[in-house]
């Protein structure tokens, strides 16, 4: 066979490299930020990276790809000249780590070997290297645990016991307690372990490093790593890379320590440097939260020098990253050396902080510093708060780290598996552990927030949970928990499961009970984030919303109007059940015109004060939407409280809910169907609407006809409406007419295929891609939960389709029903109001596609805004493009997109964003 | 005003005419055929018939078009100079008839007046004229009547009761036992009903006029019209046209008389003059079935001139138009007349004789031969006959006219509305009235057939009875109906409602009980037209079929393969349900496969026996499509016994039943949404499927994947059957493979917007129409009932779209997923299988867009034959220049019309096509 041509292995060290940050999908993160590290300067430990196309390669065929092995050794050498070390023996042998890194960084996911190069020949010249016996007989039994462990898959309790047995055995409290003749028996231990397993610790040190390499690429698929990725929607990447690299250590000695830091605080974004360090200590110490660690200020204690050149290297990594940046450190011997950097975590809190200051420090443009926040991190920023009287009078239990911020009120759970079957019921749950580990990702995802008594900032509780932007306590020292007894005590005081807790992860107070909680408000540099992202947006943004309280929540988030104001309520309030249902039960259209008359003056006034709140802003008003049997009572006490009610039999009342049973309600009688069963209920609800127009100054009325169909349904509905217009006109003679539109859904998938024929009768369209993607795909949203689990757990579907929109299918549909519409009718205006509108990925689309705009829950409105920014930025002003195109070709999928990312952002935004270039100099300040 | 130049009115008579038969849109059948009857000489009385386009005028404006009146009296006056009579005064006063004739013959469903011109003054010249007081009073009494009910909407009981009232004065049974006096009477009498009703008989005859003719205006929107052209479909008419023509009269005395004729049998189609005449009547006493008329050849004894006269008109006649014609005549003292003649309606076994004869005979040629019989009324053809054994033995109790062929037993009803009541609930009902009338049209779709005890083959219930291809025996005399008592009594025997009775509406007997029915035959002429059809179509044709006995039915019908066998009944029958229910009940894989394990032998002898009957023909295999909830009980006996078939507890069963309940199980749990929850059910399937085509020398099978919205759904069930195939192959080791092709069902909205990927992993795509309908247009089948009856009658859907595939949305899917498909998978092969496939309309669709194929129920195959032979030759061969078609531009729809209209016919077609039209010659044989 002819020997493979392709790379598989990439060098760094020496302040050179093979590869560099750009090289991520091939590197990963980890291998990629060490070339770019290595090329810029900084100590890098040397090493090698092998790809993550050689990972992707290993889990098809499930052995090495052709020339790895010999491009492996070839790479070796070379790490033995740069550090004139030698691997498996000679005087001092070359020990690596190897670790996993993939393009996106999976903290905790993936498995990592230290030590490696460890055999019995080598370990006698380490001791004799480093006349540190206690060392490196601990580095042994330490990379033959990790091996057994992570490499062969032995289960670690077996290595735990046998440490614990030998600790017993010497009265060893902690590892650290043990000396040399104790670390010699537990490598005698490790060996009767390994043994019992019937496994053999490899002598050969390249079968190590190879076996090593092996388990690396295996973790890839392991199952936390599958639900690392799913949980956080990664996809379609190779494999993991494989970093090779020399070992340093920070566990030698006093004059030794390892640590992880920031480059700015990344829960409040602040400009000071920020981390945590251990000295005479492994690097995963400190991460895994067994010794809690100092600030890192406090290295200038141990070693002013080496604290020195971290702070120069925290500048210099923010001037070459140009974005906070999270890295990893050790030090041997007083020698500092770099293992790791990556963009750092952050709060959202901290990331608009970060954005708008790297901004003003002229190190971003206004274009970056928009893309800089991650749409689905705003809803953190837009979380009730504890009410600050409610927090004040609240008994306070312990003070922990505040290490992910926000607030949480839930009930105490103990493991991962209850929080996620607890929250699953629907209750509000706080995960509280001892310590989190990957296992724990479930549950800490179910919780309202996370409670930890061990572990820094950096410990996996802190890590995830700011990752997760969950509210998470970590460290609170005070508090014991109890697996067993399933308590929390503090002080004396002892909380059981299910009972209410608080967590302000702010402050890092833990509170007993459940705390009120308050809105949020737009203020400082996330004003003027959203701001700036509505100087680069195209796409307007509205709110669904049926209460003048949405609409005052969405105007201060900044909705420019409603576009889905849902009436249903409006049948339901108060008494008007009453007469909605004398209306379902009236035999002719004369008692139902009675009955409607009652409900008439009641919508009205909701109207009015709808329109009043939103101060001359529009509003889409979807009239009557759900079938009727939603207006009856189903069980027999609901129907005997109607009889009574209505003066009639129970026996009555069950024949009508009879009646209106359907077998498939989705797509029953509801919508326009019972306008045109009924033409009184829309004559009474256009009324309502276009009376109120007339009364609240500066109203601007959108009808929307749900559930069309066919354009005869909507010109059916229309004459009804415009009638009302005209006799409200009559009434009102020599007032002005206020502006009133009408238009429909589209989200009957043949409303889709026909839009040019409906769009003829509307003046825009709202597309309904909750109910598009029911009918679309055929999924009962009710039911669905069935199969749609398994459907994205087997990639048929990329996410949920009800909650990020189906591009290809349903999202076909749109782009059909937005072409053919636009074709019959220019002026025609389109928009969204299913749940999508409030999905970033979605309004993505959404732009693309050309709408002129999104229409969301209040909290939402922030998000769309940030998205509907970023799009145009990606993207360019696509629905300028969109709406310019005259073909209409049902392929256009892929044109449109590409169309959209040539055409160029509008004028404004083209203008800012020269201007921004300009100033785009490297004048940050050096006062850090 | 400007003058409107429209001509609205058409002069005819004395052998010219301003219109033909080719103006039937815009003269009506009758007035375009008076004009054409007039123009080849034939004896039309003169007249001129005013426009449906003055209709649609007068419809909208309500009232007559600007010009209208000016051209009226032209023509009445241009009608006084070829007649020598005057209209309204004068020694010869001009009388005319006034009857509507819209473009599609409508019988009995408009208004007609007689003898208008009749006033005090020209009813005194006509005595003077005619010598004959007695004909010239009833002559206007007569008119007084029709004027009053037809025209001024006055309750005909108020004439009735009055005439009554002089005939019993009279001592006179019939109305013809009045003498002159008595008339004389009759007419004050009428005169004081006018009054009475505070309504005026114009004396002037223009205005008689008018107002007739705008009554004939308004008859078109009158309920019973309005019914009729639902019932029959017939829609985008302008509305009816009017004629008013010089009256002759029938009843001036024995050398007078009037008929209908049809110049074949329309009830067996053969060659014969066929028709019925009464002397000294008027026309409307022949329809009414008041006097039983003498048969035509009868018309001998009383007049041999006029018989031969007559002979030859209906040579002429069918000479001239080359069908059959349906024709009334009038003979006014001796003289001939022609009143009317159109196409006759016909039975479908007569259809099919005379397309056949008339082409043997070279009226027509093979085309047209294919076009002359209607495909919806293919299905008398193929509707059971009684079986010969159980009619020999039954008891007959009566015999009347055999007025429309086939065979019908039901329980007996009286009245149109208990018809259609109980037709409802799923009764078989027989109408049993005295004699038939407009009113009872419903009543009449509902039932199984129908008896009358009066009336003739051409009375209203024979003739509406024929057009809707229900078996009828019409004036069967020796029975008696009593409407009061509900009873049906004959020589002594009484039927009450309710009891089943039988009828032959071949023979005419009438029969007591419910008699036993045999499948019909394809043989004679009908299968030489299906022969022909063959030879045209390029649609492929197949059945929906289960069982091997459907496959028999259907292969004896034509099919060509099965498009359709679902399998769902293989989990029901005998004992699989126990196995089926022990495999949802299962907890585990294991648990499933072991039932499923139990199914499977079964499952592959079923399909043995399919595979078997289909010798050699493919079959299109669905896989388990409803969701698992069907295969439960859900009444609480039947959990019982399930309970204890299974050995568990009533608790477990219930839990199982509820879990499994579904919110709108339409978009629920279904089609390969199972296959995928559990594998095994598709394997199981697959195995069977597999191991029986090794097992039948020939097989074909396709086995297809249902509801597929997205393309990894099918990848998916796909790599499943793959692997079954190469185990059973392997276990088949030296057997030749039968080859099976995997494909899918296109019913999901997404499926057809996102078909060109799917289409990558279909060898087949099945339209299931069906849900495609469901989920396109949003409309649950059992729900839609609620709404679909106004959406039609609203016209919002030209018709039920479950019945006529909706071209307009349902069918744009069609056209985007046939333009996808092959867009990606020029090999893919295309066909329908919902109901669809056997409605003629939706066939002719399923051409034009280009599929291969369409599968329908085995006794709609012959229909398919025909209504796709009928669309080539109609749209000529749009299959091919479909799949030429290299364009995929959603706006299709019209361009394919055009584009398979232009197309040419496939090569054979074309050959065969030329050689028909040499030999159309009139080289008719003149020996009738």
């Amino acid at each position: 066979m002819a020997k493979s041509k392709t790379k598989y292995v990439y060098f760094f060290g020496d302040g050179k490299a093979e590869g560099d940050t750009k090289m991520k999908a091939l590197l990963g993160g980890k291998g990629a930020n060490l070339a770019e590290m290595s090329s810029i300067g900084l100590p890098v430990p040397p090493g090698f990276t092998i790809s993550t196309e050689a990972c992707e390669a290993f889990q098809k065929a499930q052995k090495w790809p052709t020339g790895l092995a010999d491009q492996v050794d070839k790479h070796l050498k070379r790490l033995e000249n740069a550090t004139g070390k030698t691997f498996g023996s000679g005087p001092e042998p070359l020990l690596v780590s190897v670790r996993s890194g993939a393009a996106v960084s999976m903290p905790g996911m993936m498995d990592t070997v230290l030590n490696l190069g460890l055999n019995d020949e080598t370990r006698d010249a380490m001791i004799e290297l480093t006349g540190n016996e206690r060392f490196v007989w601990d580095a042994y039994r330490r990379f033959m645990q990790m091996f057994g462990d992570v490499v062969l898959g032995m289960e670690h309790e077996h290595f735990e016991e046998a440490l614990q047995k030998v600790k017993d055995k010497h009265g060893a409290k902690l590892d650290t307690d043990l000396d040399v003749d104790g670390l010699k028996q537990v490598v005698a231990e490790y060996e009767k372990v390994y043994k019992r397993q019937k496994q053999t610790f490899p002598q050969n040190v390249k079968d190590q490093l190879r076996k090593s390499v092996d388990a690396v690429f295996g973790s890839w698929n392991n199952p936390r790593a599958i639900r690392y990725r799913e949980l956080n929607d990664i996809r379609g990447l190779k494999g993991t890379a494989v970093n090779v690299q020399t070992m340093v250590f920070g566990n030698m000695g006093d004059d030794s320590g390892t640590g992880v830091a920031f480059t700015r605080d990344p829960s409040t974004g602040k400009n000071t440097f920020y981390g945590e360090f251990l000295m005479n200590a492994q690097g995963e110490d400190v991460v895994a939260g067994i010794r809690t660690p100092e600030p890192i200020a406090d290295l200038r204690k141990h070693n002013r020098k080496v604290y020195k050149e971290l702070r120069e290297i925290r500048g210099k990594l923010e001037d070459h990253y140009r974005d906070m940046q999270d890295f990893e450190f050790t030090i041997e011997r007083g020698t500092l050396y770099m293992l790791q950097t990556r963009t750092g975590k952050r709060t959202a809190v901290a990331a608009v902080k970060i954005a708008a200051d790297m901004m003003k420090e002229g190190l971003i443009d206004e274009k970056e510093s928009v893309l800089r926040l991650d749409p689905r991190q705003v809803d953190q920023l837009l979380h009730p708060w504890f009410d600050q009287d409610a927090e004040g009078k609240a008994q306070q239990v312990g003070k922990g780290l505040p290490a992910s911020p926000g607030a949480a009120t839930g009930r105490i759970v103990f493991n991962a598996d209850d929080a996620e079957k607890q929250a699953d019921d629907g209750k509000q749950v706080i995960l509280c552990r001892i310590e989190t580990s990957p296992e724990d990702i479930g549950g800490m995802h179910a919780a309202e927030g996370i409670l930890t008594t061990r572990g820094g900032m950096t410990s996996h509780a802190a890590v995830v949970a700011r990752g997760m932007g969950k509210c998470c306590v970590a460290g609170c020292g005070e508090l014991t928990i109890d697996y067993k007894a399933k308590t929390l005590s503090a002080d004396g005081k002892t909380f059981k499961e299910g009972e209410w807790i608080s967590l302000n992860g702010t402050s890092g107070v833990v509170y007993a009970g459940k705390i009120d909680t308050v809105e949020p408000k737009l203020t400082g540099p996330f004003a003027e984030l959203m701001k700036l992202s509505d100087k680069y947006r195209t796409l307007g943004v509205r709110t669904n919303a049926d209460t003048p309280h949405d609409v005052d929540v969405a105007v201060r988030f900044g909705a420019e109007g409603i576009g889905l104001c849902r009436t249903e309520h409006m049948f339901f309030e108060g008494d008007r059940i009453v007469s909605m249902r004398k209306m379902i039960l009236a035999d002719d259209e004369d008692g139902r015109r009675k009955a409607l008359a009652e409900i008439e003056p009641r919508q009205r006034d909701d109207f009015i004060g709808i329109f009043k709140a939103l101060k001359g802003r529009p509003a889409t008003i979807r009239l009557l939407d759900p079938p009727l049997h939603e207006f009856v009572p189903h069980d027999s006490e609901g129907q005997k409280q109607m009889a009574e009610a209505m003066g009639i039999s129970v026996k009555k009342v069950r024949q009508k809910v009879d009646s209106l049973h359907e077998f498939n309600p989705m797509l029953g009688h509801r919508g326009c169907r019972l306008g045109i069963a009924y033409p009184e209920i829309t004559a009474m609800q256009a009324r309502a609407i276009v009376e109120a127009a007339y009364e609240v100054r500066g109203a601007k009325a959108e009808i929307m006809i749900p559930l069309v169909g066919n354009v005869k349904e909507l010109a059916h509905q229309k004459r009804i409406v415009e009638q009302v217009i005209e006799e409200v006109k009559a009434a009102n003679k020599g007032k002005k007419a206020p502006p009133i539109k009408i238009g429909t859904m589209i989200e009957v998938p043949r409303g889709a295929v026909t839009a040019d024929a409906i769009a003829a009768e509307a003046e825009f369209f709202s597309f309904g891609t909750n109910d598009l993607t029911q009918m679309g795909c055929g999924f009962s949203r009710d039911d669905a939960g069935k199969f749609l689990k398994q459907y994205v757990e087997e990639g048929i579907y990329d996410a949920d389709p009800f909650q990020s929109l189906d591009r290809d299918g349903v999202g076909e549909l749109v782009r059909i029903a937005v072409e053919k519409g636009r074709s019959a009718n220019k002026a025609l205006k389109l928009g969204i109001c299913g749940e999508h509108g409030g999905d970033p990925s979605s309004i993505a689309f959404c732009h693309e596609v050309g709408l002129d705009y999104v229409s969301c829950s209040p909290y939402r409105v922030p998000v769309a805004r940030l998205a509907a920014a970023q799009a145009v930025i990606r993207h360019g002003d696509a629905s300028k493009a969109a709406r310019k195109s005259k073909k209409s070709s049902s392929k256009s999928a892929t044109k449109t997109k590409k169309r959209s990312r040539k055409a160029g952002s509008k004028k404004s935004a083209r203008k800012s964003a020269k201007k921004s270039a300009k100033k785009l100099s490297r004048k940050r300040s050096k006062k850090r």
